[in-house]
C-alpha cells in the first residue's frame, strides 16, 4: 500500500501516518519527491483497509499494490487451469463449444434441439429451467418439473448439460440433474449463491455482472475458489454500455484480458452479448480468434415460438452452417474444434 | 405494439405479419407510410413477445406501446403510496433520514452510533448484519449474532431499524429483529429474495442495481408488489458510469423522473452515490431539493476503524452539522425534517 | 511516478528500471514489499512518459503521483477564482443565471426571450447563432448574420450574452458580439479551438463532454489557462450513461468534486443534463444546493415551435416560477439570488 | 412518426395532435388500442421535430419510424461501397492494413516505421503530424515540418498515407500530402471540419467518437456525404465505458452492425481499441472474424522511446508476425491480405 501525502502536508501529518502503519505491524517507507511525500506500507496489509488511512489529515491518495484476488490470479498459479466436463475440457486446445435453448419450455423443444446442437457438433448441452426474467409476469421456467428433462437429453445425446441456479437452496437438487452449475450475469454478486456452487465441488461456469469489472469478476471466482472448488470457467456475455443498438457491449477485450490475469478458462457467449440473431455468428468467429476457450449459443428449433430470447436464438441449420466457419477460426489460430457428428437416430 | 417494416417490404411478408397479429386474438391496424409500412397489434398483448414479429421476414422493428410495470405505475395508481415505518412517513411531506454504520461491529459501536444519530434528529436507523462484500476475506458481518443488537438500539433509541436481507433463507429471521428490509443493489434482480420479501409482506428499502436503468428498478419493485406487498421505497444510490473520480455517479435526475413515474416513495443513498464523506453533505442536499422523501446516510464513530465503508462515513458532529442545512433546503422546497431530539441518557 | 514490479522480478530487472530513473534525471527509491518491489522516480518527471517504464521487462504497473493539470488545480491556486462577466460575477456568493433560447432563430423569438428572462431575474442571457446539430438536415444557426441581434439584445435589456463558437476562425468575430464565448461539449477537446479562445482574452464557458471524466475537464481548462486567459467558468451539463430514460445524465457529484479540485466557477446546465423540461426545475434546484455558482438554462417563448431543443426548454412563466425557488434553495445554503427585475418597456 | 397518447388522454388532446400533423402538411392515422391511442403521421415529416408534438397535452412518447441517416443508409444504396487508396481498395475482399507510428517524430524514425511496415506487408501507412492531445504540455506534432516527411516516406515505400486533420484550415495544406484525411474520435462531431474535409473529395477515415453510438457515427458521415464526397471509410477505435483495465473498450459487435446498416467500408484500430500492445494482436484478430474491411495498427520501432501512445504500439517484429496470424484468419473467413513484401532497400 502506498498513501500519497498532498502537497503541502507537514511533517506532523506525515509521522501519523508512518505510526499508523507501524501500529499495524507494517514497515514504513518514505520517498520525499519534489512534490509530495510518499509512505510505502511494507508486510502483510491484507486485513489493513484503504479507508484507515485516507481519513487522516494530509493524505491525499491511497493506492494499492497487490491484487485483491489471489487464487484466482496468474501469480498464484502460472499454468492454465483446465476444467473437465465429463469427457470434454476447457482450457486446452479444444474450443468447447456449449449450445441449447435458453429455457427448457417442453419436452419435444429440448429434445429437438438437444439433438440438433449435438449433430452439428457441440460438445455440451444448456437449458435453463430456472430462470431469472425482468418481468414477473414471463415465463419464470419449468422449475423443478424440468429437471427430469435435463437428464433425459443428456442420456439421449451423450452430452454434458449445462444449468442454471438462481439461489442456494436450488444447489442440492440441480447437481444431481446438471453437469455444470451457471451463475448467470444477475447473480454474479450473489455471494450466499458463489459460496454454495464452491461447496457443491460441481463445476461452474460464471457470468460476468453486465457491469462488474474485470477485477470484480475474479474476486467472484475467488469466492468460489476460496471454497475449496477449482472448476470454474468464466464467461464473458457482453457488458452494458451508451450503446443499445445490440442488447449489450461484446468485451472482446476482456478475453485476452483474462487469459493473462487469471489461469481460469475464459469462454464468450455471443448470444447474449450481442442479443440479434444476425450478429452472434461473426462475434462467435471474432471470440475464437482472440483466443476464448469455448462459447456458449442459444439455439432454438423455432425460434420465434421461443418463450425467452428468441431474437437471439439460432435456427439448428444456421448453427451447423457456423460451426463450419468457426473451425476454420479456430484452426487459423491454432485451436481446433470436433466434426461434426454423425447423424444419430432421435430416442424421442 | 407497432410492428415497423422495412422500406423494401412486400405485400405478402406485410400479410404474413397482419395473420400473426390476428393469431394471437388482436386486430392489425396497418398506416402505409411514405417510406414503410407500420402494423398496429390493437388488444391484450401483455403475453405476446416481440420476438414473435421480429424475426418475420420484412420486419424492421417492433415497438412496444405499454410499459412493462404495471402495479409500480403512476399510470395504475396516481396519487402517492405512503409507507408508514412505526410512526414516521415516506412519500408525504416529511422528509426521512435513516442513518447509522453500514456494517453492526460491536454493541459499543452500533449503540454509540445509534445514539447519535438519533440525538442530531435521524428517524430510523441503519446498520447490516448480513454484509454483501466483494472480496471473500473481508468482514461479512456479524450475521445472527449481530441480530440481537439492532433491537437492542431500537429499544435504546425508540428508532426503527432497517437491515439487509441477502438470500430468501434469511427472510424470516430478519423479520423478526429489523423494521424494514433492504434489498441491496446487487441483489436488485436477485428474483427469489424479491419474492421472499414481497411475501414477508415488511416493508422494503429497494436500492436500484449500479447498472440498472429506470424500468428495470420499478420491473424489481414490480415483483414485490406482485406478491401483495405495497410497502416500498424505492432508492437511488448511485449508477456505475465511465467516471471515476467519485465511488458511483450519483443520478439525480433519476429522483424527479422517478416521482413522475411511480407512486412509490423515493430516497437517495448519498453516501454510496458519491463514495467520499466530503460529498455526502452536499449530494444529499440536492437530493432534497430534487425531492427526495428521503435520505439514506452511512454515520460512524470513528470512521478510520470502521471495518467496512469507512470512506464514506461520517462523524456524528458533521452528520448534526449537516441535518440543520438539510433542515433549510427542506423548508425552501416545501418538505420539513423534524429538529434535532432532546440529548436522551445513553443506557449502555 | 511510482513504478510496480512484477511478483517475480528479477534483480536486474529491478536494476534496468533504476538506470532508466537516473537516467531521465532522476532519483531512485526502492521500497521492496512482502510480494513486490516498488520503485519511486523522485524529481521532476512531467515530461517523462509512463510508458517509457511500462515496456521494461518485470514491471507490472506505473501510477502517477502527480496530477497532470497545474494551472486549473487548486493546489495551484488556493482561492476561489471570480470570473466578472459585465457586472456580475461568477464564484462568489452569487448565484449567476444564463438564460435564453438555444437558437437564435429570429428577431422577434430572441427580443422576446430575452426580456422574459431578464424580467425574470436571470443576470445572463444565452443564445446560439453557430449550431452543432447531430444531423446536416437541421437548422445550423443563423450565423453571422444572428451575431447583430446578439447586439441588440444586449443593449435592450442590459444584459451581457454568451454565445458558442464552433471553430478557430469563428473567434475573432464572435467576441465583437458576445461578452461570454462557450465551448460546447462536442467541442471539449478541439484542442486548436481551445488554444484560440485562450489567445482571446475573452471569458469562456468550457463544458463538459459527454463522456469527459473530471480530469480531462480540467486538462481542456488548462488548454485555455496556459495561453494566459484564466477567465475559464467550467460546466456540468449531463455525461452520458446506460440510462436512457433522460437526455443525459446529470452528474450532480461533479459539482463538489470540482469546487475541491480546482478554484475555477462552476455551473450547471439543467436543461440538457435533462433533455425534458418538467426535469429542469428539480435538478436546477439541486445543483445550487450541491453548491453551482450558476446555472444556464433554455427558455423559448414557445417551446413547441423551437427549431432546436424544444422538448427541454421552459417557457417564460415557468422560469419566473422556478427563480422563485431557486432564491429560497440559494439562501438556505448561503448564497442568493438577485430579485426579479421591475418590468422594462420592451423596445422591440 | 407515431405519436403515442397517455392512457388517460382525452378526446380533445387527440384531436388536437392530428390538427398539428395536418398542419405539417401529414395524414394523422388514429390507432385506438386496450390501452391508449397511437396517431400515425404519414407523409414526408423529415423536417418535422419530435418536441413539436411532444409538448402537446395528453402526449405520452413520440417514436421516429424513419432513420435520421439517408446517404449512409444500405437502404439508400444496398451495394457494399468501395473506397480506392492509391491501388488498395477498402470495402472488397482483400483487408487492408494501415500501419505506422502515432505521431511522426523525426525522419529516422518515421522512414524506420515506414519501411517496417511496407516490408511486413501492410497496404497503406499512418502518421499524425497535427496532435490532439489531452495536455497541453505533450507532444503536439511536428505540425507543417511533418508534412514534406509524409511525402517522403509515401516514394520510398510506395504506401499511400493516412494522417489526421484537426481543424478545418489545415484541410487544404493537408491533402497536398496526405492520400487519405483522418478525422479523429474527438472529433468526430466537429461539423465544419467533417463539412471541410466533405467539400475536399478526399478520402477520408471517420473515426467513431469515444461515447458516439452508432447512429451518431453515420449522422456524422451523413455530414461528409451531404457534401458530395462518397470515399468514406469508417473506424470503430473502442468506446469508454466503466471498464478501465484497458485504454477503451472494443465494440467488436460495432463491426457486423455497421456493415448491416450502411454500405461503407468498416475497419478497426485495436490499437487505441485495447490501449496495450498486449492486447493488440487478439483483438486485431477478432476484427477481422468479425468482417472488417480492414485494420489501422501503432507501429514504432522503439515503443519505449514514442512521444506518444508508446504503450500501445507494437515493435516491427511483432508487428510482422501478427500479419502472418491475420492472413490466416482472413482466408478462415473467405478474405484475403497480401504476402509480406519482399525486402525493400531502404534509401535512408
Amino acid at each position: 500500500m502506498m498513501i500519497i501525502m498532498q502537497t503541502d502536508a507537514k511533517t506532523e501529518q506525515i509521522e501519523a501516518v508512518v505510526l499508523r502503519v507501524e501500529y499495524f505491524g507494517m514497515k514504513a517507507h518514505l520517498s520525499k519527491g519534489a512534490e509530495r511525500t510518499v509512505i510505502g506500507a511494507i508486510g502483510d496489509g491484507r486485513a489493513v483497509k484503504q479507508e484507515q488511512f485516507l481519513r487522516l489529515p494530509g493524505v491525499d491518495r491511497v493506492v494499492s499494490i497487490s491484487r485483491p484476488y489471489k487464487l484466482a490470479s496468474r501469480e498464484f498459479r502460472p499454468q492454465d487451469t483446465l476444467v473437465p466436463l465429463d469427457g470434454v475440457t476447457f482450457g486446452g486446445e479444444e474450443v468447447v463449444i456449449i449450445a441449447g435453448p435458453c429455457a427448457v419450455e417442453n419436452r419435444s423443444q429440448f429434445l429437438e434441439a438437444a439433438h440438433a446442437v449435438r449433430e452439428a457438433g457441440a460438445q455440451a448441452l444448456r437449458g435453463g429451467v430456472f430462470k431469472p426474467r425482468t418481468s414477473p409476469y414471463s415465463f419464470q421456467g419449468l422449475g423443478e418439473e424440468g429437471l427430469e428433462l435435463l437428464s433425459e437429453a443428456r442420456e439421449l445425446t451423450g452430452l454434458p448439460v449445462v444449468s442454471e441456479v438462481m439461489s442456494p437452496s436450488q444447489v442440492p437438487l440441480i447437481v444431481q440433474y446438471a453437469d455444470m452449475l451457471q451463475i448467470g450475469a444477475r447473480n454474479m454478486q450473489n455471494y450466499p449463491l458463489l459460496q454454495a456452487v464452491g461447496q457443491s465441488q460441481h463445476p461452474v461456469l460464471l457470468k460476468r455482472g453486465m457491469s462488474a469489472n474485470i477485477g470484480e469478476l475474479l474476486m467472484a471466482a475467488e469466492y468460489i475458489l476460496s471454497q475449496g472448488n477449482r472448476r470454474v470457467v468464466l464467461c464473458e456475455r457482453g457488458i452494458r454500455s451508451f450503446e443499445t443498438t445490440t442488447r449489450n457491449t461484446t468485451d472482446i477485450n476482456a478475453i485476452p484480458v483474462l487469459k493473462s490475469l487469471t489461469h481460469l478458462p475464459v469462454i464468450l457467449d455471443p448470444s447474449h452479448s450481442t442479443g440479434h440473431w444476425e450478429y452472434v455468428a461473426p462475434v462467435a468467429l471474432a471470440g475464437i480468434a482472440a483466443g476464448a476457450d469455448g462459447l456458449i449459443i442459444e439455439v432454438h428449433p423455432n425460434p420465434s415460438e421461443a418463450l425467452s430470447d428468441g431474437g437471439q436464438s439460432l435456427k439448428p441449420a444456421r448453427f451447423a452452417e457456423m460451426l463450419t466457419q468457426m473451425r476454420a477460426v479456430a484452426e487459423a489460430v491454432g485451436r481446433y474444434l470436433p466434426p461434426a457428428a454423425e447423424e444419430l437416430p432421435l430416442k424421442v
